[in-house]
């Protein structure tokens, strides 16, 4: 089944992008918690809250663990999320005399957000690999067609000539800003989430901080001193960076299915993005769906404004909404730069005929 | 995968409802696509377009079509949609013959846009079921409890004494509303989509009106007198019925939150929503759901609205967009109404303590 | 100062309309809120809760009733609301004896609701009348020009040719359609609000449903049967229809911003939308503003949604979001149906030099 | 008339700011259009492109400038921006011989754009201060109260104990970080727009870049070294930095409604904000209305994120969506700042009856 096109058998060629789905996928989604609990045993190892040997002694025998997906979606229905019984099914895994040791002083939103976090950090380095690419793309066709004359449009009227250049520089400029933008929303966005049952660690007592570093120093993130429960700012904003990365290439698709209309011929297009000495004119389809996908995350990241009134100390109906809208924003704005590089790949730009 | 939790693994049994799921699955859009091209092809022999014998014939040879999805999916990202390659795979299928005759002056958009139709009709009848179940629940309650003393509440602070009955009228009335509009709407959405490449039917000439006519009623859908290609107000209309819907039980479900306060305890829940002598209190899970659907229903129902800037004869832009939103919000819908018989099957209004 | 452009002193020329503007002034508002105290206090004379004469009595003396504004906006500030000051300012104007009979047994909601309502009546004849206009201008065109040759195109591409009047038919459909919606949701829309502090009119015991119908009688409203504070599922269902008129009208406005393409020309504006000899081109300011009211009117919509999960008996946070949106969608549409009546005024296909 | 309420004769007390609705008035903003044209003048003055003298002459001459307000309306209808007309009202009001040179190279998106950001510069000071005073008032309320006993809450059910502190620096956290991120995010936003007819400075020739240095050094503002006329992303991004902060504050608002229940009783409030000695009650009207604002800008960002699908080197319709958004999304959100400043000034953490 395929209610959303991300996994749809054949819609997802068009509108999604499989390195991205994949880290949303329920497999990622149980290994990255598994790795938080692992790592989780060894921190308080480290930290002696556990007896010597016993954090390696979980982390192996979790490494054999297999969930039982039946139970799971039981438990998730009753108690409004997995973890609860991820935990249970790990502690029994992990056997009597070490199950105890298990998610200690941790709590269940602990566990799903650092596992979100932990394939955050794999998607941000795919979205910086596709972005250069289309970088990349942007520079090769500068130097190409560089000189290119084209008209400039304004009101959807003719107004001035322009070159191709023009055009590029005025595509890559804000991509080329995003990528800033990315490089530093990383910092508060890639940090491991630790702060028990009301965010205060209040079961490790004056250990706390400490094994909060040690965890994240394991796993790769950063350490933001607190624990960030209630305060999504972190996720909205980077939700936010992928609207406005997936609208600029928005931009893009519409400018080419402008210039590649029959009257205006300014770009052609090959269906293979390749280097065929005989391109023939195909629909713009790459072009309208990055229009798409711009109109979707746009639509999408409101919905992540919203989910910052998260009420109490945990909110189920604010973070909740997350997990429906995060997921969807990411792969989108993923297919959007895949589609933006086979687009460009593809791409000729000819002199305007009016110009 | 699961990238959105309609078919996700377990997050699913909280956030999805598996009837109207299935209905947006590709094997039941590939064989409602099916059914259009039999349904058509009866239709043309039926007004004489093709050799009698040949309309059944093809509907027929379609019965054992088995998609090549490998080859749906390359095509459905060279083309921007699946039916130009189903189309050349049932014509395939149909034969030397007949082949030429299946999908006869349509378009690729009349077998999508009527293949979705389709299941919006069943879409409708699981609506209108849960509807109708969700309206049984208020009413029994308000039978068994409808007495029961409640604090009214204005500004989340104490207002006056109401009573359960009260409650319960004002979670009722909008509904008996809705299901109205739901009855009011049907004769606009239900309805064939039959244009041909144009939307003018122009390959059929005289005989374009009396072939939509006649296919209408065999697939039991309305006759538009016309394409709907760009008129996309149907299922603008329908999607913002569907948020309204979810956005009241919304509130049904923020009132619970509320009622089930500790502090509050205006009302009890039990985890099965069964009869148990000694219900325990649990999380309100579902009741904090319905708040999350309703918000996931109105931020997405938003996009419907931008597809209806509709370019030209047919819009790739606007017309995908609407695929990644309305299976969403449909299912998004039922499962808030799933959510809702299930709480409310397990509610029990418990006189205020300081009313 | 105009932060929002409806009433900017130069933009509102733009994206305003000056009719529907005016019935969300602070004037009019206050008007329709006096209107509710005058008919409810004459309805309680006829039903016998006030002495004889005394229901005229107050309709007069509040005829003079100048509102001390600063005090109101003070209160609002305070209370969240006008009304309690205003329904202050009004008692004191009746004066002894009869200043207590001012808003017998009603809420503060009830009187700014109703207030909205009245309002709303005017607005859907203005709603009416403008796409009336719309109408007859589509007609018109398809008489003078329907006969034009232009070019279908799908997906940005040229595909067949068609005719004017395939565009038209095309634009006209949709808008007909909404007009019929328009006609069945008045009655769910154009009902009186009238339940007191929590809903259920305690304060006027059996004879509450007679004073709720006469005040509705006197009104020229409907009277619903009860009320409607928490169930706002009228006004999100009217916004609905608000927003999807816009999108229809954002989509008649892309195509022309297409159709006037200077390499396209498939269509002429002349700017004062007259009949000169010779027209100048001009830009497509008006079909451009289309397309922006269309996404405006879109986003806002979502926000109305969002405003149905309304907690308690009355929600603070969710009704005053509706002040913020409600309005503000009405007016874009009035003033997209006053750009598309100008825009249309002035329109001249003309055929497909490439068809 | 006041559609919106930013400007309402009472409700803006209630939902607007008005420092920052004084910067999106129509007189600032023509103000901020002359000072542009003054400082373009002097800038090519200095670049030796203007007669030595001219530029200081016209800078002077346009300080005596009163606009022609029903000549900008009727062009701004006509052209859809008022700055075609202004400019032309300009060069009248330099003079004969002066006039020439007003604009020069200029074109209206320049003068509009530009016009917009000097505005910002002061709004980001604003919210900056603004910003100051609720976070002095979190670490104010932790040195007082911080060691309160409250109880922490998740999923809308008692937890775990907190105190005060807790809560507070849940609070002020995020606010700590999005005061980084404002920071972060000046020098991409408050830049100089200068980009001639086409982006290209192409009547300026070589001295292009330096005139549009002298230009930004002589406003205070950074040089992008480009023109960013359809690169939106500067202004997509501080929208969303103004919703997240509005959502954040509304965080605080939910919350406080939820302790400042009759039964939760774990905060109370004083209306005037002040230190009398015997606080009463009063419904958490700012709190409520932090949730309002919370999603009213949670509503409109997302159109400004639509507004990133800028098609070619202008478009009307996407440019003009952000003038009917981001000026509402900055005054609301400065608006829920000034809220919240009000609310935590009366706010006084009481213990928790039941902790």
């Amino acid at each position: 089944m395929s209610v959303a096109p991300f996994d749809h058998p054949f819609l997802a060629a068009l509108l999604s992008e499989p390195q991205a789905a994949a880290l949303f996928s329920a497999g990622l989604e149980l290994a990255a918690m598994l790795s938080f609990e692992q790592a989780l045993a060894r921190a308080q190892e480290d930290e002696g809250l556990l007896p010597p040997g016993a954090g390696a002694a979980i982390a192996t025998a979790l490494e054999a663990f297999r969930p039982d997906g039946a139970a799971l979606a039981l438990a998730t229905r009753r108690d409004g999320l997995p973890s609860v019984e991820l935990v249970r099914q790990l502690r029994l895994q992990a056997g009597k005399g070490l199950g105890d040791h298990v998610h200690l002083g941790a709590t269940r939103q602990d566990v799903i957000d650092t596992g979100l976090v932990l394939r955050l950090v794999q998607l941000v380095v795919q979205l910086e690999a596709a972005l250069g690419k289309v970088l990349a793309h942007l520079a090769r066709l500068g130097q190409r067609d560089g000189a290119v004359r084209l008209m400039g449009r304004t009101r959807m009227q003719r107004a001035l000539p322009i070159t191709a250049t023009d055009k590029l520089v005025a595509w890559a400029r804000p991509l080329l800003r995003q990528r800033e933008r990315l490089g530093a929303l990383k910092p508060d966005l890639l940090v491991v989430q630790f702060g028990g049952a009301a965010g205060t660690l209040d079961q490790l007592g004056a250990r706390g901080p400490a094994v909060r570093a040690r965890l994240a120093a394991r796993l790769g993130l950063g350490d933001p001193g607190d624990a960030w429960h209630t305060g999504r700012d972190g996720l909205a904003t980077f939700a936010g960076w992928l609207a406005t990365t997936s609208g600029l290439l928005g931009k893009i698709g519409a400018d080419i299915c402008i210039m590649t209309q029959n009257e205006v011929g300014e770009m052609t297009l090959t269906e293979d993005g390749g280097s065929s000495a005989m391109p023939h004119k195909a629909n713009p389809v790459a072009a309208e769906i990055l229009v798409t996908l711009a109109r979707f995350t746009a639509t999408l990241a409101s919905g992540m404004s919203h989910a910052l009134v998260h009420e109490n100390e945990r909110s189920g109906a604010a973070w909740t909404l997350e997990w429906m809208l995060l997921p969807q924003i990411a792969v989108a704005t993923a297919a959007a730069l895949a589609r933006a590089d086979e687009l460009l790949a593809g791409a000729t730009f000819t002199a305007s005929k009016t110009g």
